[in-house]
């Protein structure tokens, strides 16, 4: 089966960086089929760059590649990493109560618009089991209260840490995670805020737009970091209201968004596309 | 020549408030072209609505509507305002620097797309000048420092008094306005603010958007309260934008957004079609 | 329970018609919840109104109202038609293989998005069955062909007219329907086109799109006229697309818009939103 | 004066082509600032790439490049082009009556949002001298009549060819140019073409998409070629419309379309970010 291979690469900007990792990759009779690349303008430059490379006849096997890029990885103080695509990646989905987020992405799975693996569901609460298991993906019930939260993440980490989870995506989870557990996924926490973050920080944000009057309302796509709505912005979109909406129209509408922008910003995680510069993204669409 | 009457309304909601309205029209002989009508949901229900009558033929003279609807008005507790559109409404811009907001209003008004009269644009820089006085617009440097700023305001006052002006535009005026100018004309003083509002209030937002990474920014068009950037919000939009973007990009995607949302802003204004209701708008499109 | 009534009338434009409607809605009591009207600029002009009026407390009971109305109906010569909200229209899912809009509009069935009864799901394909039975819903394998078509579409029309549905809303329905059906629901069957018509009437709109080398995308919602893809438009928008999007991406981007498109289309149609003028559609958002 | 050299490239895709390139830059002590790379998925694939190099310590001075590339392009068959950012691109501007576009780039250039000269304007009209000559640039008026075509065409490109212009820009401008013209600045003649094409090909569109009830009007800019409307496409964008909207009305939005997306191509195409693939285009945002 044909597949390809994907290289990310982060690390001080320099003269030659591009003649150097291109060429380590030809050498390797590599054929580059994409390549992205970005120096960050802010304080001291960052190189960011993403390769996808033909699968088929390219000279190193999956093994030898640590070895063969080491040198050259540690000469530029590379970051980096590689992912095959006929390996697709774990992704496991936190929910609640709330199914739109959730049937948007277990759909797209199906369709294949999603290019993973979803070895589990989680929830603290059980109603959405059926919605979930319909889909021959398993379902587990965790139910959490501000007393058990420690014992429950821990559950929960065990799970993913069983299934080889490689990221988690949080459909409208309307708990806040623990340090603990933003820490066991760096930048692989993905969360849905509904709304145009840093407007409405917190809870009930369409509520508060409602009441300041706002004339578009958004949702916004972000790694988790301990710092509650606070991590970078994956992607951001926005819905056009009027004064006759009211809140309840503002969740429908804004349900769309939600689903719309999580979508793309889960998709974008899976093929590679995101690379996190402090507290911003680099996104290679 | 042809021309329309416009009838604005607002009091407490109550059964047959259209009919009692529409039934006083025709009464008059008068040709509904369109009408508006909305109840805020919110606590004690209010009625607005928006009445186009065709101005041939109707019963009432310009002196005589008062007289005749106040009977109506007095019994329903209606705030109301009355406009003939063969009497085109007095603006002022007030203008500091930057040009984007002010030169689009003029092309605008110079291509017919905004029926008003503009008396005189009034800056506390002299540098556009030129732009201004090749359309004909008088142009009013007055200068104005932290000290002065209460003197300099009267004068501006003065200006449009004399100039009948009925309201006011600040095409990025990058001043804050004293509550007595602000008084002087209640829910009639527009203001384009360079973000998303409720997101980056206050100063220099695009360097603020940029160091948090957005993906989106907007503009904000809305009347000016004491509480700056806290008005009744008149139209929102955005743009997208990604990790390429600059600040200094931001500030060039901003300028279309801003001008974009101004001029449609001004546009309802003129055709009476924005009401104020407590901190929000309806605006009947 | 309370309920709502709405009232959509149209006619031939002339001087006192929403003065003589609201009095005839006042007179028996009823509260008008609110009023949406417009005349067409076109040739004749014709005079369009929605009126949304509280059920309780309203003086004329469902069996009275059509005899109440019928002589300002008939001095006027309106069109018109009455809803109560109580009583959800009965829609019908017509579908072929494609199961993404058919899916969106279950899920929003499912979360009250839409408030419609729909008693059965009809396919020429066998393969969505279980996908529609999970909600409950029953789902009719119709197999066609071209020489069994006036057949099989009188079978169709047969379980419709048993099921007594209002409308009927073609959710990727691959086959063109005969006039006879056609002419069984003037106005009353919805479609998605998957192009921004009118350019890419017909087959295969996304591999043009893409030969064509557009930059934008579209879908285009529309009642079902005998004319293939010319009847009125209901609402159509678009997504934007860049040369790196090959016509897999562009089908896929595209069901994103299809079923956004149709499901607002559907909405609208449920709400009483949509009146046909011509070959146009008048839309009270 | 810092400055950047821009290097596009077209060829047949083959293995090793970033290495070779970037190897070639590096050798000559270049500093890649941005590399944008792709090939193109139709038939034979075709390789594409626009890289941006530091002009400071680049070690090959303008009149070297040439001689030092051309072993590298003759041996992969490339077809290539290189510009430096401290010599802007000279730019004609064709206008008639409507200004909108016109002005919208004239007041972006004079923004320095646009890096071009403009050495002159040229209009079968008289009428706009005014607007143009206040930014201090020439204007030519050339009448032209269906029996003076040829002659006029033949003056006009007399003029751009003293002036030395790189591309020219129809800023709505109603005349259709002859083979001659076209094939003078080949992909270097850019449009805009006030519909959403391949709709409304054509004269009247605005008239044509009132008449046909879209819900949504567009605007295109592409290069223009022999067979009118049907040129690559740089770029399209839309705005939404409703049943109250006139021709009118749509002629207004439209220009507020037009002028943004002509705005947006001529930037794109002043920066070396499109290259023409047949009869599509490749965009380097």
């Amino acid at each position: 089966m044909s597949y390809n291979i994907r290289l990310l690469i982060s690390c001080p900007d320099k003269k030659g960086l591009i003649a150097a990792i291109s060429a380590f990759i030809t050498m390797h009779d590599g054929n580059i089929l994409s390549a992205d690349q970005y120096v960050s303008e802010e304080g001291s430059k960052r190189f960011f760059m993403r390769l996808e490379i033909e699968g088929e006849g390219f000279g190193l096997e999956r093994d030898e590649f640590g070895a063969a890029f080491a040198p050259l990885a540690r000469r530029h103080g590379m970051d980096w990493s590689i992912s095959y695509t006929d390996t697709p990646k774990k992704m496991a989905i936190l929910v609640s109560r709330y199914d739109h987020c959730l049937i948007d992405l277990l759909w797209r799975w199906d369709a294949e618009e999603l290019d993973a693996e979803i070895p589990l569901v989680v929830s603290n609460h059980p109603e959405l089991a059926p919605r979930v298991e319909v889909y021959g993906i398993p379902f587990h019930y965790l139910p959490v209260t501000k007393e058990t939260r420690a014992g429950q993440e821990a559950k929960v980490l065990d799970f993913l840490s069983e299934c080889e989870v490689d990221f988690v995506v949080l459909a409208r989870y309307m708990r806040i995670l623990g340090p603990e557990f933003v820490h066991a996924y760096p930048d692989r926490i993905l969360n849905i805020h509904h709304s145009f973050l840093p407007a409405f920080v917190g809870v009930d944000p369409y509520r508060r737009a409602h009441d300041r009057g706002v004339k578009t309302i958004g949702a916004t796509a972000h790694y988790v970091t301990e710092d509650l709505d606070a991590g970078p912005i994956i992607h951001q979109d926005v819905a056009h209201i009027t004064h006759r909406d009211t809140v309840e129209d503002l969740i429908r509408l804004g349900r769309e968004v939600e689903r719309r922008v999580l979508a793309r910003a889960v998709r974008w995680h899976l093929e590679d596309r995101v690379l996190v510069d402090g507290n911003r993204t680099v996104v290679f669409e």
